[in-house]
Order: structure tokens, then sequence, then C-alpha cells
């Protein structure tokens, strides 16, 4: 059974790899399963049919048969539990492969979450030059903790697995060139190193180019229009 | 093989049940899974013994033979999928009932803890009243979704599960009464009542006065001291 993913049909990023399709694009590229992408407009993504897949209104989803999910951490670890390539046999080599999936999203995503939002919708703000290096520090307390977990490994547990795929994710929106404020992933060299083992590899390619093609074939459209 | 969790000596909280070992007290409950609990300092969380346990200095942490685990959406998670009582048998409402999990620690809660952590760490801050408004926007936005996804149905899911557990533990935040804002919980009547149902579970009970009991025994040595 092919699974359907959904994605922006015009992305904010312009197809930089930020919005979160590319995620699973990535995890379906790992495991070498084929896709189809609906592509949904803001107004749909706010309509009753895509509610019903997606609650909050956001992309992606995964719709495979009778199964409909959304949550990307949901969908990947739906992946790596149903086809090799994301999660190790072992079970506790998998439990740990999990706990690092778990922990992009619970503990280090947050924090990279708050200072995005902050940068974008409160520069304008008088109070944003006093706040912005209390967000900083908190997302410098976590990529601290991470990096000498990390330390000089490879991947966080033994072979490549989704928990590396969601952590590195997530350490890629710090490189996001529209913010204003410091390059923090830079500042730690282990964790930007290991990121760059992330995109170096073939399915993180293969991903990235897939959603890319979406922003470009927009651009395209619009200027020949 | 009976496991081992970490939970804090002193909860700053004083056995309100916001500590996160409640959560994964009440996953134990749930399963009927007896269990250990070694109590933890400030001091001794930040040494290398912990640190090997938890990478970020925090508790809870979960141990059972090889196994250490960290994170109580990977806990719980490995609860209910090693032992019945968390997570449905099909496997389209398993992987439904794990979405929801994530949605609590991935959705729900980051707009819950950042408008927390901003009431408990910036209330002195000239830009304090400015500021709440938006971020308890954030958290409705959020919470509107969720009860118009649960409507009337006792839980997420069919049957209570893993996703029910994380759910209701993050909107018991908003019940925190050490907070100076909003109950926000209590503008969403659905999500009120469904948190009710939750903390009604005996599990929920036991798990709750496991974890009052730590920190009233600090409270009578103290006193009788």
């Amino acid at each position: 059974m092919r699974p359907t993913i959904t994605a922006f049909a015009t992305s904010p990023d312009g197809g930089m790899g930020l919005a979160r399709d590319m995620r699973v694009r990535w995890a379906l590229e790992e495991v070498s399963q084929p896709y189809d992408v609906r592509l949904v407009t803001f107004a749909e993504m706010k309509e009753p049919a895509h509610l019903a897949r997606q609650p909050f209104g956001q992309i992606p989803t995964y719709e495979e048969g009778s199964l409909t999910l959304f949550e990307t951490g949901s969908i990947i670890l739906h992946l790596g539990l149903t086809r090799p390539g994301l999660l190790p046999d072992d079970p506790d080599a998998r439990a740990r492969a999990i706990t690092w999936l778990i922990c992009a999203l619970s503990t280090i995503e947050p924090p990279v979450i708050e200072r995005e939002g902050f940068e974008l919708t409160e520069a304008d703000k008088p109070w944003f030059h006093a706040r912005l290096p209390l967000l900083d520090d908190k997302v410098r307390t976590r990529l601290g903790s991470l990096s000498a977990a990390l330390g000089s490994a490879d991947w966080l547990e033994g072979e490549f697995s989704a928990g590396d795929l969601m952590m590195i994710e997530v350490l890629l929106r710090l490189e996001d060139p529209s913010l204003p404020g410091a390059d923090l992933l830079h500042e730690f060299p282990t964790l930007a190193a290991y990121a760059d083992r992330g995109r170096a590899r073939p399915a993180f390619q293969r991903a990235f180019a897939a959603q890319k093609a979406v922003a470009d074939a927009i651009r395209e459209k619009a200027s020949s229009s």
C-alpha cells in the first residue's frame, strides 16, 4: 500500500527543507518506501476535510489504507516499527533510539521553536533585544548537554536511527537564514558536524530535492505567468 | 524484573503531582507493574552517575535490567509496547494512540511550558503584562483544536490509552495554583471534564498518593527536627 502524505502547496520557507514534511520524506526515503504527496493550501488546511486528518490544521499527515496519522514523531515511529531501516532490531537499542526521537521533540525542539517564534513575531517589540539572550541561553544549555551526550560518536545510539533523523531535523532549524539571531548550531562544532553527517545521507538528499521541486515548480509557474 | 525510576528528593511542587515522575508512576500503575524509586537531590542530578542515565540532568529515568531510558514519552511508550493496558492491540488504533501521546508532548505541551516558564521567571519584567496575553492565546488556540477533536468522547481514541495519560498530564499543568495567570483549562469545559476523568482513575490516584508520600515524609521530618 503506497502511502500519501500532505505538504504545503506554498511552503513558507520556499523549499529550504524547514517544512515538517521534510522529516517524513526523509524517513520514507530511508526505508525505501515510495509515496504520493497531496499539496494543501493554507485555506484547505483549515477546512473540515483536512481537520479530520490533522485536528490542528497543520501538515504533514500520513494516510496508508485505513490508517491516518499526524505528528511527524508518530509517523516516523510508525515507519520505523513497520519497516526495516530506522530502528535497531535489538529491543534495548530500539527503546534507546525511540528515546532520542522523543528527546528531539520534547527536550530540544521546544526551546528552539520558542526562540524561532520570538525572532519571527516579536522583533519589533521594545523588549526584543533584552529577551533574546535569555532564549539563546535556554537553547545553548540543551545543546551543551546534547553535545556532551553525543561525544565523539557518529550517531546518538550506535547506527543511524529515527532518533538521529529527528534530532538533526530539529538542529537544522537553527540554521534558518531568515532568523536575525546568532547561529547557535555552529557554537557547537560537534553538533554542526553531526547535522552535516545527516544531511550527507543519500536519503536526506532525495527528500530535500523532492520538497524543493514543489517550491521550484511554483516559482517557475509564477515567473512564466 | 522490577524497574527502578528516579524522582526528586525534594520536589519543587511539594507533591502536587506536577513533577514528571508522576507520568511514569501513573503508567506503571495502569499496567500493574511494581517499581522502586531512587530519590536524587538537585546536586546529584548534575553528577556524572545521573548524567549517564539522563544527559540533561533531569528526572525521571527508568532502569530495567540492561535497559536505561529517559524522556517520559519514551518510558511510557516502552511500558505500552511491552505490557498490556496502555495501548490498543489493533495496529491502526495503536498507531493512533501513539499519535496522541506525541501530540501531547510536541503540540500541546510546548506552548503550555512556554507560558509556565514565562510566568515563573519573568513576572517582574516590564514586559510581563504586555506579553502574557500572547502566550495565553497560543495555549487557547491549541486547546480549542484539542477540544474539538475530543468532542463528546470520553477518550481521544476509543478506550483510555497512553495518549490520554500524557495529554491529561499536560493539561493538569494548567491548573498549577502557583501560577499567576488565567486558569485556561477551565475555559474549555470539555477538556476540564476529560482531565477529571483521568484524575478519577484508580491508577492515577495510587500514583498521586505515592509521589505525595515522598513530599509528606520530607515535611514531617523537617517539622520534627
